[in-house]
Parts: structure tokens; C-alpha cells; sequence
């Protein structure tokens, strides 16, 4: 099964937005079992359209379009499409209700044009939009098969997830099982220092599947099997994700696709246990991050950003002997690192603290060079841990690896503790 | 000039990758003028590969390829587009030298396969690879130009800029004035607003052209003009710059691609203002994007996240009683937005004191509506201004909504009081 992916929108050859769709729709079908051969990009015009279409259909099997299915005169998918395979278009009676229901709940006038947003290609299966207007299409025809999906991502996905993948699976693949997949999540490790740990299991990969699979600054894998029920899948999955976690326990955090801060979260509401910051050269990044997560409030009191010398003074009690004077160690040092750390733990009342203090760059800060970044994790009652990190990179990864260093060393103490008998 | 961009490499067929390439390319493809009529993205194979280049080569003018230049097996484009020209590689002396002077100064030995990067196609101009070791090509061909760069993006953008582009001015717009462009940077103003304002001169846009740029949460319009020399060209852009601005002073914030943080960052380093943060809802992500931008040390000094309600009351001396009580306003309110901003302006000891409160979401909280935020600017013998928010989106656009919100008037109070005489 060899599928093309063609995105239609001259947006995207003026370079005004970057083709995430085919990024999105590409995992979607490789964890589909099927090859993508091609992803072409073509603007607003007919010719041109029309030339991708005869040429997809020639080189592939089944052909998923993104964008042109909305209201103006430059959407021109469906009707270049349908004239292409000699099919009508006809107005899709539950999409156009819910352009009208939209318009009205609005009180404003729905304008002509909009109409264009229900046609549909007579003889295809219309693929409703829950979160916009225009209605999609999947049909075959000549032995292949099309699929029209819209060109805002947080249409398509929804669309695609809930409606043409089903469809995929029940008229694409039809003679065969469908797929299960489960991700599984990784920190404090690189991509290859990972696939070397599963190399003999990547190698001779047959059923189960493991792919890697691209995340900003993360390292999945995406676990794959086809079986004829759900706890068939599941017992096959759960049989790898084992061996897998018995390889890698200080890096293996989740068995679903969420960030680190979400399973320290979890771990830690659960456990009561709550958590305050210090940050230096990150500058709020760890707080931010923390709080992306809903619920993080149970879980995160405060914390403080003392950004100049003065404030690590002033807010978090670190004795001026230890910044500044001929011998002392200095804002970038372990010494300082375990002071914040152990200081707004104790200001906050809570029963974590973290510090982050380094150099971010560009420039040298103490004669001390970029990427010189300590950490440190105080927690009551316990020892406080420092890590001397050295970090390569800009500005931005330096303060992006040392607010995922610590949520990572955070979350090694919360699982050693959990295998521990101590709490 | 009709151009096509064609990405090699299985990695973006799989989904592992984003084709930002592509977009980066086309962009700067625009900015001189030239068309992209396609977007073609094939794997690591030789056959598709021909295709592509076949296709391509009879559907445009200039052919731009990224990707495939590598050491491995796999890196395909260069031996491809000899072998369908009916050229021979040979190997680039200087190209060869850096890969030999790389492997040396890192004490690991070279293998075999790392002479491949230094290939070149016999007739072809080299483009030099400053952050790479993967020599890129440019030559013409029966009428047609081909241009070869590395895949990742770090090698592509410098060899575009400051090799591959001139090449084509010099060799393909030959006949032309060179391109001069300048970005103009807006904040407090939506897309489409902004271009009812300018409406006009879009519409009736000659020399210079007027384009929308994107770039995340910021509008951006990039205007350009040809003309022979540097000077006759920053004639032209300066006069359609005032007429712009003029239309949009309280928005209009920079006429260089930075973001608005860092105008803030510049103007108060100029100034000697100094600046602290109290963030609740934010948790911490106005002061890490404040901190982003290097310098920012001079300005900002530090700051607290107050997520909890205890936090509020002893860091920043929130009365209980507007906190908590029948009658309370509550955290999120326009009363305890005001104490924060100037609490942390007086505990931190700053010019300008910020402060954010809302509620992000998912969940209400006080009985508020998700999206409700309030924000508070406090200066130093000032009155203290605060903003009540009724955002749309989810937590995250919410808490990115709020920081862009509490940059913006930032800026525009200093901008303010730049123009009055009190400063």
C-alpha cells in the first residue's frame, strides 16, 4: 500500500506556515503499516492541482489531501478532484446545518460563499468537522483511494483520528488486522545511546514493531502490533514494553505520550507531596514547565527567580561570603546551587526543593564557561543532591537541557524512593 | 521564475521530521522574487529520486534540493543528479581538507565513507559548508539551475544565505536589481486587523511589496523592493515605513525581526529601568521569556511565582482578607493583580513592577471563567495600571495570551512616556 500525501495552499509555498500536516499524517500512516512515497506541496490553481492529482494517482494507492476545502474561490480541492474522476458535487445536508447552526448561534450573517464549506463529492462518505466547518470526503474510485481533509491542523487531526482513520482501517486495509500502538516515554538519555541499548530488539523486530518517533527534546518509541482483538494486542505489547523497561529503569517514565512534568505531577499528588523552586539562569523555565500541566497547583506551591546577585541575597538568604569576594565559590557554584535549593524549600514550606544556577550564555558570567550549570534537589528531611552539569549549545538549549536535567533527576529520586521501603 | 524545492530523505516520509526546510526556502525564494510552484519531499531512493528530479526539471526553472549529501549509503542526491545530467563527481580539495581537519582536532579517526560529503559535481560552483562537513553544489544546466544544500537545517540556512542566494542573484536573476528587504514587527494587533489598517496599500502594493510573514504568535509584514543600489532601496522602505507606522503607532515596535521582549529589554537597558515579576497563572513564563534574551540581566532582576494562595500572602503580602472571605475579590481579581505588581516592585526593589493573575484553565477556579486574567503594571512614583483579559483558547493559549498581553503594554507605557517629557 503506497499512499502520497498532498498538501493544497499557496500559504504553504510563499512559506507563511510550515507543513506540519504532513509530518502528522505521515506517523499517522507509517503506524498504519502503510509507505508514504511522496508529500507534495502545490498552490491554489487549477493546472497545477490538477497535474499533482493525475500524478498521485499514477504513483500511489491511496492519496490524502489537506487544505482548499473552505469557503473562498482559491479553495478549489473538492471541485478539481470530482472533475478529475467525473463525479458532481451536491451540498451535504448535516454539514451545511452545521453551518447555519454556527452562524446563527453567532448572530451573524452567514455570507453565500459559505456555502462551498458542504459540498461534498457524490458517492463519498462525508467526514464531519468537529472543530470547523467545511466537511471532508473518503472514497474510492478506479482502485484507489482519496481522502480530502482540511488544511487548519486542529481540524484535520480530529477529522483524521476520529473519522478517516476508521475509515482507513475498514475500507483500505480491509483484509487485515487492525494496529495497536503504545508509546513509550524516555529521559535523562539520548536517541542513540538508546537505540544501542535496544539494538538486538530493534534489529530483529518483526511483531511487535518498534519505531522511534520525533518529539522536540524527547525520546519515544512507538511500540506497533496488528492482532484480531484489543487484549490480544495488548498482551503482545505488554510482553515487549517489560523487556524494554527492564533495560533502561532509570529512564523508562510513561507508557503513554505525556512530558516528564506530567508523570512527576502524577507521582507526586498522589504521593501529597509538594514542591517549590529556585531559578537562576533558567529564569522561570522550570516553573513554566511545571505548570503547563493542569492540577500542577496541588503539586507546586511557589518558588522564586533570583536573577541577580542581590536576590539570591535578599529572597533566598545565600550568605554574601559565597557570591562574591576573592575565594568565594561564586553564584555558579554547587555551594549556591544547594543553598537555593534548600532555602526555597524552606520559605515555601514545601517538601521539594530545586535550584538551577549556570551560565546560559552568550557570554561568560565569573570567569566561568557557557553551559557550567549546577543543580541541586533538597528534599525534607533528606539529604540535598548537587549536579555539576556541562552543557553544550545556545542560550536556549543550554536553559532547555537544564530544566529537563532536573525534572529528570526529580523524578529518579521519586521512583528510588518508591522501590525503597522509606516513605 | 518558477521554482520547486525538493527534500530528500526517508526521515520526513516516516514523520520523524517537520519540511521546515521547505518553508525557510520558500520564504526566502519569495523575498527574491521567484515563485515556488512546488513543494516535493521523496525518500532515499534512487528510482523516486530520478522521478522527482525528472518531474522537476520540466516543471521549473530552479531546482533547490536539501538533504541526501551525507557520509552513509543512503545520501543519494548528489550521485542522482549526476548520473540524469550525465555529469561525474569528483572530490572538492577544501571540502575534503575540513572534513580531514575535523576528524583530526577531535582525535577520531575518519572512516571511509566521510570522502562522500566531499563530493562535488564536476562543473558545479562548491558551496562551502561552515557548520557542516557536506560540501553543497550550484551549476546550470540546458537552460535550467540546480542547487544542492545539507539537510539539516544549521547547515542549509548559513549555506543558503551566504553562499546559495548570492549565487542566484548573480547567476539566475541575473537581469535584475538585487532584493532588499526589511521586517516590520507589530504587537497588541491581530493579522487580519492589522491588514484592514493597511488595506490600501496592499491592494495597491507596486515597489515596494508588502507580504505577511509568519512566525509564531506575532504579526509580521516583511516589505521589499528591487532597486541597483543599497542606499536607493532604504529610500524607498523608509518612506513606506512611516506611512505604515503612522497608521499603527501604538502597535508598530520594531522595523528588525525581533521579538518584543527584546525591544522592551533594549529600550529600559537604555533607560536604566529596572523590572520584577509576580506571575500566578503564568507560573513563571514572563519571566522566562523575558530571560530568554541575552542581557536581560541589566532589566530584570528577579521575581516570585506565587501559584499558591499561602504564596500570595507571604511573599507578596496579599491581605488574607482580599484572598479569602464571603466577600472577597479573590486571587483572581483586579485588586489582588494591583498588590502583587507593586509588592514585587517593592520587595524586589525595581522600576517597573508586573504582575499576572487569571485563570488558565481547564478547570474555573473562584467560580471565574476560564480565560479570565488580570494584569497589573506598577512603576515608581506612578500610578499602577491594571487590565482585565477575557481570553479565548485553551491553558496554554491562555497563559502565552497573558504574557504577550503584559509585554505589550509594557512596551506601550514606555513607549508613552518616551514621547511625553517626564522621563
Amino acid at each position: 500500500m503506497k499512499a502520497e500525501i498532498i498538501a493544497v495552499g499557496t500559504e504553504l509555498l510563499l512559506g507563511q506556515i510550515v507543513n506540519t500536516n504532513a509530518q502528522y499524517l505521515s506517523q499517522e500512516l507509517a503506524s498504519l503499516g502503510i509507505d508514504v512515497y511522496f508529500q507534495t506541496v502545490v498552490g491554489d490553481n487549477t493546472s497545477r492541482l490538477k497535474q499533482a492529482i493525475q500524478l498521485g494517482t499514477e504513483r500511489a494507492d491511496l492519496l490524502l489531501f489537506t487544505g482548499g476545502l473552505g469557503p473562498t474561490q482559491d479553495d478549489l480541492t473538492k471541485d478539481v478532484v470530482a472533475e478529475i474522476l467525473g463525479r458532481s458535487l451536491h451540498i451535504d445536508r448535516m454539514a451545511m446545518d452545521n453551518i447555519e447552526r454556527f452562524f446563527k448561534d453567532r448572530k451573524v450573517p452567514m455570507t453565500e460563499n459559505n456555502r462551498r464549506q458542504a459540498l461534498s463529492i457524490d458517492g463519498a462518505t462525508p467526514l464531519s468537522n468537529e472543530t470547523g466547518l467545511a466537511v471532508g470526503n473518503a472514497f474510492a474510485e478506479g482502485g484507489k483511494f482519496y481522502i480530502l481533509l482540511p488544511g487548519p491542523p486542529n481540524e484535520m487531526k480530529p477529522m483524521f483520528e476520529q473519522q478517516a482513520k476508521p475509515w482507513i482501517m475498514q475500507h483500505v486495509l480491509t483484509h487485515e488486522f487492525p494496529i495497536y500502538s503504545r508509546m513509550l516515554k524516555f529521559a535523562g538519555i539520548g536517541e542513540s545511546a538508546l537505540e544501542t541499548k535496544l539494538l538486538d530488539l530493534i534489529e530483529k523486530q518483526t511483531d511487535p514493531t518498534i519505531a522511534p518517533y520525533a518529539k522536540e527534546s524527547e525520546v519515544t518509541i512507538r511500540i506497533s502490533t496488528k492482532a484480531e482483538s484489543e487484549s490480544a494486542a495488548m498482551g503482545k505489547l505488554d510482553v515487549l514494553e517489560l523487556q524494554i523497561a527492564a533495560r533502561l529503569p532509570e529512564h523508562f517514565y510513561a507508557n503513554e505520550d505525556v512530558p516528564i512534568e506530567k508523570t512527576i505531577i502524577d507521582i507526586m499528588t498522589e504521593r501529597s507531596l509538594t514542591l517549590s523552586c529556585a531559578e537562576s539562569c533558567t529564569g522561570g523555565m522550570l516553573m513554566q514547565t511545571l505548570t503547563t500541566i493542569p492540577g500542577s497547583a496541588a503539586v507546586f506551591l511557589g518558588g522564586i527567580v533570583c536573577y541577580s546577585n542581590e536576590m539570591k541575597e535578599k529572597l533566598l538568604n545565600v550568605p554574601h561570603e559565597l557570591l562574591e569576594g576573592e575565594n568565594a565559590p561564586g553564584a555558579v557554584s554547587a555551594e549556591t546551587a544547594k543553598v537555593l535549593a534548600e532555602q526555597v524549600r524552606m520559605i515555601v514550606d514545601t517538601d521539594f526543593g530545586l535550584a538551577v544556577t549556570g551560565v546560559a550564555g552568550p557570554a561568560y558570567s565569573e570567569g566561568k564557561p557557557v553551559g557550567l550549570v549546577y543543580i541541586a534537589i533538597s528534599r525534607r528531611h533528606g539529604e540535598t543532591k548537587v549536579y555539576e552539569l556541562h552543557l553544550k549549545g545556545n542560550r536556549s538549549t543550554i536553559r532547555l537541557r537544564s530544566t529537563k536535567t532536573v525534572l529528570y533527576q526529580l523524578w529518579k529520586q521519586l521512583k528510588l524512593n518508591e522501590t525503597r521501603t522509606d516513605k
